[in-house]
């Protein structure tokens, strides 16, 4: 038998399909306007490539921002739950799990059981999350994606406002000013280190630490969180699954 | 003899001629990619504006964001204690200003003799500010001067985020959903009332209170917050220069 687990984000969605000991199949796509609709396709492209058929399914939990929306799910579960879940599975050793989505970000305080003892999550500011990154490649007239590799080997230009809508118009004017794009782009990466600093000195910080959340596969930020916290962060290619990680494991456990 | 007050604000710049007793002459330019530039426009319309000799004006004091680029002023004071100047001379019973400008909003309150005792500013946040209100009328293909009028007899819808970034695709996302302009308009006023309180909430209110800035000019939103505070709230249509007021209060006196 096996267990499906959804994470509807703000930004992208994710699937995948757990047998009881690991993920056999993981689909990924934008949440786009119907996380509804999304959460349907996932769950069929998760079924054909898992190559299993709906009955074999015991359980399927769904997670994240858009959990309430699936008619078709035996069971919603809270991200912060399921990052810890997830992040648990992943290696036993993760006390810290680092969530930065593209529309909010969380630290999360895990025991030796997997358990979530503490969290903290911010989704109420833009600054510090993917939509920050987003706003600024999009001013850079770069991808999101692009970001830490124009970054690399630039000295980061320093980014004085916080907010997003502030830090837009600043960005703006360094361009008009003629600072380089690279610079730029490597202080906009420092500024989202800094702001997700601030949100882990209020919760303190315990190794192992993980980074999950689409904004981890920045290899530039996580070394300046490295720099900044002056510890080693673990990631994973699967860190942006970690949600569905948990739901697929809490539904296989129902 | 004469004094002059020139207040460098983020988006607007205001400056008036005091003669001892009364404004004579105002001016008010957008600030736009030049501070300096602009404060000496300023100085010249108001000399050409009050018909006087630049050897008749005993002083010149700069307030605002951008007071330290002027080469030809004598000194230079903060806005918080020029408004405190500037609303105590236009009425000697207001002991709260409120204060939402361009890029920042700020509470002062004054004692009986126009001093300072405590004050708070947001200037890192575009919510509550004058920004938030451009980048949402933007949204609405609105100029933010219609706002007001716009909403006006509208029920308000109820904006969720906070966040400029954020309330602007909630505005996008209301308006694809058919919600009415007016109600969005309405709405997103409440939004900036409710930010302005809750601002007003951490240092207290004290009777009277002015409301002066550039936003203040917006009937809806002072209409909003005085039902929210549960007090009568007063403005001007001098209440974007109380700045240059203090600042040539201030300059006179010297
Ligand atoms: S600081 Fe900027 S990004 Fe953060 S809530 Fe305020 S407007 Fe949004």
């Amino acid at each position: 038998m096996y267990s499906i687990g959804i994470d509807l984000g703000s930004v992208a969605s994710k699937g995948v399909v757990f047998d009881g000991q690991k993920v056999i199949a993981k689909v990924i796509l934008p949440t786009g306007w119907s996380p509804q609709k999304t959460g349907e396709k996932i769950l069929k492209d998760l079924l054909l490539e898992g190559g299993i058929d709906r009955n074999q399914v015991k359980a399927i939990v769904a997670t994240g921002y858009g959990r309430g929306i699936l008619s078709f799910i035996d069971k919603k579960v809270t991200e912060i739950t399921c990052h810890g879940v997830g992040a648990y599975f992943l290696d036993s050793e993760i006390r810290t799990v680092i969530d930065i989505g593209g529309q909010d970000s969380k630290v999360i305080k895990i025991d030796d059981k997997g358990n979530v003892i503490d969290f903290l999550m911010n989704d109420k500011c833009a600054a510090g999350t993917g939509r920050f990154l987003q706003v600024m490649a999009n001013a850079l007239d770069l991808d999101i994606s692009q970001l830490s590799q124009v970054a690399e080997g630039a000295v980061p230009q320093n980014i004085n406002s916080m907010c997003t809508v502030f830090a837009e118009s600043e960005v703006v004017s360094l361009i008009a000013e003629g600072a380089s794009k690279e610079s730029i782009a490597a202080g906009l990466l420092q500024s989202v280190a800094n702001k997700t600093y601030s949100l882990i000195s209020k919760v303190g910080v315990q190794n192992k630490v993980f980074f999950s959340g689409g904004v981890s596969q920045n290899p530039l930020l996580k070394r300046y969180l490295e720099e900044k916290l002056g510890i080693t962060i673990y990631t994973s290619d699967m860190a942006q699954y970690m949600g569905a990680i948990g739901a697929a494991i809490i539904g296989y456990n129902i």
